[in-house]
């Protein structure tokens, strides 16, 4: 099941096609994008993520996002969804046609389903490998260009990423800096429990600010744990009493098995702050 | 000016739209592309293309390319161009349809226009500025999901480079490794001249075997030159008799200026290797 609006507001056919061949989203990866959790009727986070839309443009030199126009579209999507099932929405910005001075940006919001392998894993937890971005930690202050920290639709080394977790028996993968550090997956963030503190690494290190972490921090803040952005080793995961990885549709995952060993058991830790993650929507 | 052939041999419209928004090229930058050279109406080094179109096809998992059907394709946009000017022909094959497991690659040729801007610089020559990649020289090896060497539809961060080495008042970049060694251009392999010997630095650095730096290399060796492909560093770039980027659409074009600075007068260096190149398809 799927729902496209285009950015003025207009639903369209989401089996018809829209894009032409020399559009460089598809040419070039070159655009950006965003994917919003709508539970019962409403967008999760929508400032957040509208917010984020607007930073990675603006670190790729595209257009400003029509904030109105962005909202309009995802509300769009939203009313003509059939059903009150979850929705997966992905807002699509890209440069528009090659060598078309003329051109504007492609934009479109498109509602997805939630995969059922995504729902199983919120539930039962996941298995990760952790693989080197070959990326240190001062890159992306030094070399904006390398785009680290934006949300670009040029994800092939991402997807590459899960396709090697795939061949190692895992469902996903945390990447690592060439100095050990944790950066974080290739669609999410990772959060790491230690008694009542949750840790995340900072954007600085070249990586995404995840809206979803942002909303289980202030989550557990109020649940009275203690929250920090700061350098987390990969050697010291195995010893953590919970690792986590955080995104739109998969919310809160549990990672219990990280490269092949089973990490202390998660289960109670990652119920209690899945549910305060959840209890701010409801 | 554009002609648009789908992998079937089919002509198709390439003002019209033809495909859907959630095809893996545009929503994950997931395929891979070749761009092709062609002059009175012959494909310019065809056979490397195709075989670098296979190899960057087995680097991302994709299905092996169907090679008669792209040199149909191929054939037919050239058979379909309007007049004897030269064509850059796209070919272009993404992962297909995201969540639809019955869904196949998404395949066609695009011809398109060479750039006045492209002829002039072929021409004259370009500036360019060096600019750093962030990656260390065994990182391709250690790391093969990171798709260093496929030529993917992930090129947002190629394209911010020449932005930004347009911001520093250049036309193009090229890129170097952690250890200041020289890597590739965003969209071009580097040749270096030195005597009466030509470098280009190795693809196992993570960059793309390039075919046309191939076809120069050949050309100068019958025409009694050196040739290596080993390591070039950075800081030896100013002292060259000459530096060139080599692509299918610029040939060999002559870096006159690198980060500001005048480099050693080439023209009559890449006059000679540019004739030596180009009466190879005459």
């Amino acid at each position: 099941m799927r729902v496209l609006a285009f950015l003025d507001g207009t639903l369209a056919d989401p089996d018809a096609t829209h894009l032409r061949v020399d559009d460089l989203g598809v040419l070039r990866g070159d655009g950006i994008f965003e994917t919003i959790l709508v539970t019962d009727g409403k967008p999760r986070e929508l400032e957040a993520h509208l917010d984020r839309l607007a930073r990675s443009a603006a670190m790729m030199d595209l257009p400003r996002p029509d904030r109105p126009a962005w909202e309009r579209a995802t509300r769009q999507v939203i009313d003509n969804w059939p059903d009150s099932s979850e929705i997966a929405i992905k807002l699509v910005y890209t440069r528009g046609i090659e060598g078309d001075p003329d051109s504007t940006p492609t934009a479109f919001a498109l509602g997805m389903e939630i995969d059922g392998k995504v729902k199983r894993a919120r539930a039962d937890g996941i298995a990760a490998v952790t693989l080197e971005r070959g990326i240190d930690a001062g890159l992306a202050e030094r070399a904006p260009w390398l785009l680290l920290g934006a949300k670009s639709l040029s994800y092939a080394v991402n997807m590459a990423a899960v396709r090697e977790a795939n061949r190692r028996g895992a469902a996903d993968v945390i990447f690592t800096a060439t100095d050990g550090s944790v950066l974080e997956g290739p669609t999410s963030s990772v959060v790491v429990a230690r008694g009542r503190t949750l840790y995340t690494p900072p954007p600085t290190l070249g990586i995404l600010p995840g809206t979803t972490h942002g909303a289980v921090f202030r989550a557990a803040e109020s649940a009275g744990w203690t929250t920090k952005v700061e350098p987390v080793a990969a050697a010291d995961l195995r010893s953590a009493d919970g690792v986590f990885l955080a995104s739109s549709v998969r919310k809160l995952t549990r990672v219990h098995t990280l490269d092949g060993e089973r990490l202390p058991d998660s289960t109670l830790l990652h119920a209690e702050l899945a549910s305060a993650y959840d209890a701010q929507y409801e």
